[in-house]
């Protein structure tokens, strides 16, 4: 049996979990594969500082790439470097020197993968990213070839761990949004600092990815409106929970007339969508297929084993031959042309806002007429008692309304002095 | 663009989901792979009736294999074709000479997998079947592909939407059996005769399918204990409910200390398992594999146009050249060492009971102290008050346990005339 040659690049969580696998299920590799996976070289900055974990017989260990690039054997590159700047050097380099790379690298492929996949096509080399949206989930090779003969309508997602679980801890807990993220930074599933998880950056990235398989276009990381979960209050998770609903920070792309709406937005989900069921750090996928119907995905996210899993499983779909086939003939490295993207004022959505009002007779009336002559139909609508202020909370949602005409009222209502501090607005999936 | 030639044998609901893709999406299906699938012939026994739909225009329409083996720029065969004897004929003929085969017919290779999978390996060319379990949710490709880097410890899945369909509206409408079974004939979720479905049997042969993929050996069908729903009742519906749970028809293929357990049988699902939530007709498949965890595929199992998408993901796989690196090399369809499948004296499991017992004291006492002798923990517990009749009604659920143990308590109840009638016994997820 040939062995096959492989170099990783970064030996952190990711790189670590690579070497893991690589390791101790070595022998289940090769005899499912046919493969011998050979890592013949580790590639980081700190080279030198003592680790706990070994490296396999024969791999060089060593600061500089040239360990990689200057041996012929290693045919394919496992980058595991976080960030946009050294990373995609690193890239560039790996991939102009003829290698194909398989990264777990979400933000690098949102922000450059035009680039990227045109300087892959060019030096006849992959790039292979199953790692990098929704970690263990196979959700990227379903998507690409599992429905292959679907239009794809739409895809909603729960893609960042540190925000659902932050959220999950709230909901379940009756947490505050800064004990919850204290929480999830004790266990390891929030940074330091945590700013492009809970922003929705990273959830983005993300979408930006699985648009471009779906719509077989490019997605400028512009086009995706993105909020994210910092400003959530435990009013408004115990409110959700008052109309059925949970809160998911949800990464939405869909098909509508106008055009394509992309957006991640925290979200009232309803508690027989599929969506609210996926819970603690866990990610969901829901992908909306034209001929296959709705299908859900869920599992691990991130976390050093089910992130290599999802890498091995590239490795052995780029060494086997199997994914050059892909790379060289799916729409998705070629570039489409632009979508029309749609603007939060055409986005058609559920919408839920809560007003809080002055106790007096004829508030709710101007309330719901003001809604109404924007054309909102109400779903749901919940009055709680005054409280010893003698100010009241009313909450609503929306049926499906577009999102122009929702805000318009919020703001005409806000604007005539009916309540007494900003309306809070969210959307309901 | 050269022309990819295909021929279809059937023209029934599978065969008909197939020509509707092939010609509504022919331009997504041409622009997302560089392939122009061309559908050259289709082969049906009834080829002279009268039908709504129409073949692509330059397609043979015929009632021999002639139109199909004999044009020999058809390379690849969609087989639609139901059963196990002629449909077996069928796949032969077009393996024996050299033409790729992709089928959605779970029986055929559950009960005869191993001699056509060698049949193709001698031929050198593919048996694809995506559509074979769960629809149009790409399951296979995740656990042959995906999952490549994972043992496989469990696969735990709801596989027959017949079942689903009949369970959630005895569930859900509090029907009977017979009632819930008649609406799904009327919705089409059932056949004329579902014997096949409801008796676990076509759960058995996607277990089995399932197991040879995720354990890398053959799964003689024989070998899977199977058990199905049509001996439930309403009061065992009723009863699980009481107790936070849902039955369900739950495969599952685990490995387990002593071996591989392989079995089908209805069983108590507590609602906040992934799998309570998948109702009506879906599927839903729970793969727990080492490094990536607990993963759950829900989605549509059934149906034309779910399983022809299947299919047609199974058909650019081997029209692209892709699914062939998989056929040469990967182990499933190699012949593994036959696995040691335990019986059920050795399956661990959660299980419940239901006690008819005359309401006299002492009598909930010998109950749980025999079950406590034979080595059972009580996880759960409920007695209904007695009925006029003073009879009354113990439920039972058991921390896992080994299945001989639990059989033989109840086995020394029942014989020691502390129940009025034989007591219920199911298993809990």
């Amino acid at each position: 049996m040939e062995s096959y040659h492989l170099g990783l690049i970064g030996w952190g969580v990711v790189g670590g979990g690579v070497v893991d696998i690589l390791t101790k299920d070595a022998d289940l590799l090769r005899n499912r594969t046919g493969l011998d996976l050979r890592l013949a070289a580790v590639v980081t900055a700190d080279a030198g500082r003592t680790r706990a974990q070994a490296l396999p017989s024969g791999c060089v260990l060593s600061s500089s790439m040239d360990a990689i690039l200057g041996n012929p054997a290693i045919r394919t590159v496992i980058h595991a470097v976080g960030g946009t700047t050294d990373a995609k050097d690193v890239m560039i380099a790996c991939l102009t020197s003829g290698r194909n790379v398989v990264t777990a690298n979400k933000a690098l492929l949102a922000v450059h993968g035009d680039e990227l996949f045109d300087l892959a096509q060019r030096h006849k080399v992959a790039i292979a990213f199953e790692a990098a949206v929704a970690g263990g989930v196979p959700v990227i090779a379903a998507l690409r070839d599992g429905f292959v003969a679907n239009r794809i309508d739409a895809i909603h997602g729960i893609l960042n761990g540190t925000c659902n679980y932050i959220l999950t801890k709230m909901d379940q807990d009756g947490l505050g949004y800064a004990e919850a993220l204290a929480q999830a930074k004790q266990l390891g599933y929030a940074e330091a600092d945590p700013t492009l998880d809970v922003n929705g950056t990273d959830t983005a990235h993300k979408l930006a990815i699985l648009a471009r398989i779906a719509f077989g276009a490019p997605i400028p990381l512009a086009a995706v409106r993105t909020e994210g979960i910092q400003s959530l209050t435990f009013e408004d998770i115990a409110s959700a929970k008052r109309l059925g609903c949970r809160i998911k920070l949800i990464a939405c792309a869909r098909r509508m007339a106008a055009g394509v709406d992309l957006h991640v937005a925290p979200a009232l989900v309803p508690l027989d969508h599929p969506l609210a069921a996926v819970n603690r750090n866990f990610n969901g996928v829901m992908i909306s297929a034209a001929n296959a119907g709705p299908n859900l995905f869920v599992g691990q996210g991130a976390g050093a084993l089910p992130t290599a899993s999802a890498v091995l499983a590239d490795v052995v779909d780029v060494a086997s031959g199997r994914y050059q086939h892909t790379a060289t003939s799916f729409s998705f490295f070629r570039q489409g042309s632009a979508l029309t993207v749609i603007d939060e004022n055409h986005e058609e959505t559920g919408s839920y806002a809560r007003f809080h009002v002055a106790d007096k007779p004829g508030v709710l009336a101007k309330i719901v007429t003001t809604l109404s002559q924007q054309g909102a139909s109400i779903l749901n609508i919940h009055q709680e008692a005054p409280s010893v202020d003698q100010t009241a909370m009313i909450e609503v949602i929306t049926h499906p309304m577009l999102g122009g005409a929702f805000l318009k009222a919020i703001s005409l209502i806000d604007g005539a002095g009916l309540t007494q501090k900003p309306t809070v607005c969210l959307r309901r999936l």
